[in-house]
């Protein structure tokens, strides 16, 4: 590129603003975030000072307390910790799994236990492999074929969504189900292609649901290019057995928190507008992606409306919900608080798609309500974001769904998030900073919005 | 994230199409491109094989051999090279730029020529600097405090555009005029704030530009983060000369090509619809964002076309233009050959803006002929592509504005360019593979339409 620059529909503080005033509050907002913004440095603090943050493990906890004193110094009136019991799942000693060749030759695979998983025995399990490519496979080979063995779930996301969340919804079943679909057959075992679109030999873990009136029987993803490897030694019917091994089990549930930080709303402090982020991640990396940049997104925009000068009309809540991952065991306890603490909870919005370049907003609501949404949305587009839809939320503000509230969640870039999710490379190093920052941008701007207007 | 999916707008080969032709034709060639895509594994080729492709270097050569066959493998009708001259300037050896400070110490400083810049003496140019923050301060410092010093334009890009090109446009006169702005108060050598985003150890190249009526003077770039010391060490007074040292120079004009294939219109064969991007590269790296994707994918437009079945109309050419960079030799021999042989040039498009996820086009056009384009925004909604902005094109079609072409750009997400553009990270390994090919589905969407129904 060298020279040419197309006039796009940009803003710089001080030249083309339109006259309103709620465009000017958010072009002040947004030049604040992409300057002064604290939430790319948050993100390192967080990843650096505690990676791995699964409920239940001492990183949660420490997550708790580095996000709480955030929450603080992004200027929150009140900041506090709301109680929630979680599952504590632990992965255990050294995951193995591997292949024994025709000749005796042995060779290693990349796997990680999935989610909930139960242990193998302290050998692990030999048995022989079958590959699987959908239900209706495994349905017609039956107790006969699959009794005994290891079944392998060789499900692809399909490159051919644009929306790669499309791809997962499309291939996840496997994941979540297919350990107990097997074990109705007699499986020993299972692993299942990771769910990623690139070829990557990192293997992506993720949760597992065991279904308890099955035998429950050790689950494990396979890296996608060990999973080729597989498949191909396969096709060549040069396998003899697959060995897996994991020591990971399920303790009892341990006491963790929501974060929580308020500005308080000046003139209907009773109507509360939620944002919010996970902040447990999987043990495997850092939770950057997944959920750090939403975590500190939340928090920026407490922080982006203080320093902005701005006291917001209704009461601006930023909750980091703990347990998303594994039981989501934190989005329950805030509705469960909200079913009963005589505030009207308005709308919900989470950021859980990864801090890739944001695009859009989708909103759980009525056509009457969207129409509120939609109304706005000029004043979004010089930030970058033109997708608006009807659609789902994040899954820590659908429970509030029950209290009738609006929720919503970012629409950001989906192209690069399956590189990542879930997986040991999803790394503070994984997010750009401009592309966390615009998403804080817009999440504010909304924010504002909405504790200005209702709904 | 676990498990909630916005049903954003998007379509599955088999599921929702509309009815109309048009959009099955391009769900088939968003289909093949997103799983047989060949844009990914050409992009390796050509920056592992031929990096650093500056006009007039052997790499260059070599990228004009590899490209030719790219296009012969894609199934294009016709490949052909068309002459051009191009300006050879060559780096020569290392560069040095180092400040030395109170006491003697000396301190390195990451830098790196700007592109037509001239060799100092070979022992380098030592001087005391001074910071300046815009060519207003140049000319009120004037002759008095600029002569004999090296002078250190300090213009950082600005966060606080969303479109990071214009935060470039902003900023770019101080690297191409800075030079000569200088010399005309007797200043001995410049450097400037390498035009980046972020915070870097990577000097920036780029073509800086001299007057020919002012003495010409040595010009580096420094890292942005070395930008920050040498700022704060003449803030704390601590800085007694710097020194740069390199031996570029201009050689003479030598022989070279663009590269082109074509599939001949089956109805309006006279009709040329090009698509390009430009071959040539800065020398500091593999120029993969820049302009490694454009080619790429101007490739893909005729692979996906041609394994698609579609034998377009009007005649669709990819050009592979030779000098972007540092003179726009390339599209100028294309335009100068367009205005004399006969054919009708109807569309350019250029993809010169990285190989980033895909926001919208940029179209030079009327606005009645605007109206030709977005009455297709529809079309392009299901792959990303939501922006249609009247405003420029890529600098190699450009030219074609003068037979009376209607030109354009793809315009992916800008806010990761300016982490590697021109610079030495700017390899193969910075373009995300969903990205790229969703940027070659728009834009054969978009050639496809042009080439069926004309403007």
């Amino acid at each position: 590129m060298a020279m040419t620059f197309p006039p796009a529909a940009d803003a710089q503080s001080t030249t083309d603003l339109t006259p309103s005033q709620d465009s000017s509050a958010i072009r002040r907002m947004a030049d604040n975030i992409l300057t002064e913004g604290k939430a790319y440095i948050n993100l390192k603090t967080l990843c650096k000072g505690a990676p791995a943050r699964l409920s239940g493990s001492a990183n949660a906890a420490k997550g708790v307390e580095l996000v709480r004193q955030m929450l603080i110094d992004a200027g929150a009136d009140t900041v506090y910790l709301q109680p929630c019991l979680v599952p504590h799942w632990v992965r255990g000693e050294k995951e193995e799994a591997d292949l024994t060749v025709a000749g005796g030759k042995k060779i290693l695979l990349n796997a990680c236990a999935l989610g909930n998983s139960i242990g193998t025995a302290p050998g692990g399990v030999s048995a022989p492999v079958i590959e699987v490519r959908s239900f209706d496979e495994l349905d017609r080979l039956g107790k006969k074929v699959i009794a005994g063995k290891i079944v392998f779930f060789d499900y692809p996301m399909k490159q051919t969504f644009v929306n790669t969340f499309q791809a997962y919804s499309d291939a996840v079943v496997y994941r979540v189900q297919g350990p107990s679909k097997a074990a109705r057959y007699g499986a020993v075992g299972v692993v299942i292609r990771s769910l990623s679109t690139i070829p990557s030999d990192f293997p992506h873990t993720g949760t597992t649901v065991y279904d308890s009136t099955l035998p429950k029987i050790p689950a494990l993803a396979l890296s996608t290019n060990d999973a080729d490897k597989l498949s191909n030694y396969l096709r060549m019917r040069m396998v003899t057995r697959l060995h897996i091994k994991t020591g990971c089990k399920m303790l009892p549930d341990v006491p963790s928190f929501n974060v929580i930080g308020e500005l308080r709303g000046s003139q209907h402090p009773e109507e509360i507008v939620t944002v919010g982020g996970h902040l447990d991640s999987w043990d495997l990396a850092e939770g950057a992606q997944d959920d750090g940049a939403g975590v500190v997104q939340s928090i920026e925009v407490i922080r982006a409306l203080k320093a902005s000068g701005i006291t917001p009309l209704r009461t601006v809540r930023a909750v980091l919900f703990m347990n998303e991952e594994n039981g989501e065991r934190g989005g329950t306890a805030y509705a469960d608080s909200a079913a009963k603490d005589g505030n009207q909870y308005i709308f919900g919005l989470e950021s859980d798609n990864g801090g890739f370049t944001p695009r859009g907003f989708s909103i759980h609501a009525t056509r009457e309500q969207f129409v509120h949404f939609t109304a706005w949305r000029q004043l979004f587009e010089p930030y970058g974001v033109y997708q608006w839809q009807i659609g789902g939320a994040g899954a820590d503000v659908e429970p509030l769904i029950g209290v009738k509230s609006v929720v919503g969640e970012l629409v950001p870039d989906s192209q690069r998030y399956f590189d990542y999710h879930h997986a040991a490379n999803d790394l503070f190093e994984a997010v750009n900073r401009r592309e966390l920052l615009l998403g804080a941008v817009n999440m504010t701007a909304l924010i504002y919005l909405v504790s200005t207007y209702g709904i």
